[in-house]
């Protein structure tokens, strides 16, 4: 997956669920066509697989179960989200912690399933912890300041730096009220391989000029 | 919902996921009409919407959250599920159990969404328990017969008899180790609604074989 | 357990924790004998056994695990907090809320221990869920209300008369605000049979002033 | 604290709950006064206190919450096992396993509480995640082999050297099968700080002749 990467998490905004998935993803993906940078997006499950028909950039799960082929109700494994047609998933979001032995299980059955992994942490701390599980991603979101109107390029720089120091093995993403390619550009220049963010995209009026101004973070 | 029905749920079995369960949900929509029994599918959430474009056969999601539209990350909201094509959903599953505040806030948003619930329970007690909340349905499932080769209208009926005269205020269903017509009359005997099974149709080598019989138990 | 019932929920205040508890305890072991009401105490778990050694009134756990002798590390099994000197147990407080199974296990686990069982519910509809498992009390206390300065008997009697209503197995307390003897009184007009509160006592500049007070609530 | 250390871990077996849990504490403190070895306890919350009062090793708590002095009823705040007198805590032990961002918030409560930490991981590689947040030990258990009667030292040795390679800011203890002085030196050998073990003790038959054998591990 080329980096820098900008991933937008559609969490279950009206914007962004359903048929408002699938056009929202096109403008992704047309936005990165035209710019050349790398989009990913994560959806709910439910879209997955109607999104992965329609566009041909990364499509990820926003969460998976530490569960395989078989009885598990309600469950999600990475059977199901792989079959659907994501390539990656996002795990450990701070709307969808998990227990750390989980969390490893996860990890593992993911892996097995050739999904690429993005697992969220609070703290640059919390980050280093999970980079122990050697993900492709790790993305460190100070939970005070997502969905929030400061950046932690802003707000606090010295997570991403310290982030990028402590996770040797996994490239790291920030996140947490980036908006625009001046935040972009920040969290590159102190050593992030991207951003994950929502909000800022979800909710904009013209989510295309915002796409646009992110990627143009990326030089 | 035409009563008694037939609720097969299919779990995350490489039977009946993703393209295998578009074409078990076929195999049931058949059934279902050429024998004017009434039968639901229960579908990973990666499959609703494919599996509700394919047969016209009410579709369960397996599971929801007590989530709405907006941040809430690898959540299941009954908006979701709804908008992809669901018209009813399991709850409190053996295989995703629910704290009893999240399941009343579940219940409740489900409501709101106009989705048809089913909540399981495993035991006559807690069956009462959760019929409070007045979903449509509750299905009794004692743990240990679930996937196993008793039913529980043989392994112990007391279980339904109990069921059915504590809880008063929703439909009966009744589930474990169900497999056959005679498991499907007795249970609608004893004064059941139907019953909730996975395995017996999921892994039987000739499906539409099982549920032909299975129909044939109601009378 | 004579009702009507007074139960102080120590929760872990710096003045209802450690030595502070025993004291505390002991005023309501006094205000009990010389108003001739019924009072409890809820103490956190390390406190259960120097309290019950000093006082004779009841003294609950406020919460167990459904966990036995054996390999429980961590967990709370009702055999530890008996032999601890515990005569009950708070379950299922809006602190400690439990998966409906568990609950219903830990209930079980309890009675086979021959501890008292005060579930704890947000709304009527949910006490009358927990009262499928006949507990001796089912306190119905509207989280939103907890630790603030308005009772429930003030803000929402319905809640209380309701609650009589749908639960018919067990006692019914209230909770949440309760403050004075009028609150204790009003509970008991409108059915319930004593109230269940905490930060009104712990907090309390006097709470020796605010045990009698509360026990003029009960005529 | 000393090291090597052997710490014993009481769980809520019958022979080490209670009144039991006083002598098979005192058990452990003549042994370790008498071998020179660092020994400590264990021990269930409600049997904090009155161990903490009879010995003089180290008693610590089998698990704690992220949780402070106010509204946290049936939770562990550190300063209630500390207030107990405790000098430590098990965290995340297979039988209490804890969300990655609540054992976060647990460890830097328990910090600025002195208490001593020892978190458990059932992998190298969570120890080696646990091991971001600097806790004073971290305890490598494969959960199969815990109450089984093969040692980790014998099962498994290179679980141990590659705890010890990838744990490098905290003392690496290991368990699971523990149960004899030559597990515990082959333990040390390989590079570990002490062993961490319960039913080898809990359930011996004479517990002082088989703590004295473990001492006897610690050249």
């Amino acid at each position: 997956m080329k980096t820098p990467i900008i991933i937008t998490n559609f969490k279950t905004y009206s914007s962004s669920l359903g048929k408002k998935a699938i056009e929202l993803a096109k403008v992704h993906e047309k936005v990165s066509r035209e710019t050349g940078v790398s989009f990913a997006v994560a959806v709910n499950a439910c879209d997955i697989s109607a999104v992965s028909r329609e566009v041909s950039i990364p499509v990820f799960a926003q969460h998976i179960d530490p569960a395989g082929l078989g009885g598990f109700t309600g469950q999600m494994p990475p059977e199901a989200v792989q079959s659907a047609g994501a390539v990656g998933t996002l795990l450990n979001h701070s709307e969808s912690r998990l227990r750390l032995d989980i969390l490893e299980q996860a990890v593992i059955l993911a892996k097995k399933n050739s999904l690429k992994i993005c697992i969220c942490a609070n703290t640059p701390e919390s980050g280093q912890a999970v980079s122990a599980f050697a993900p492709d991603f790790v993305a460190v979101e100070p939970p005070e300041l997502i969905g929030g109107d400061i950046s932690v390029t802003s707000a606090d720089p010295e997570i991403i730096t310290k982030s990028v120091e402590k996770i040797t093995e996994s490239q790291v993403l920030v996140g947490a009220g980036i908006k625009n390619g001046a935040d972009v550009k920040k969290a590159i220049e102190l050593g992030a391989a991207g951003v994950l963010l929502a909000s800022g995209v979800t909710k904009a009026e013209n989510p295309e000029e915002v796409l646009r101004d992110l990627a143009s973070g990326v030089s």
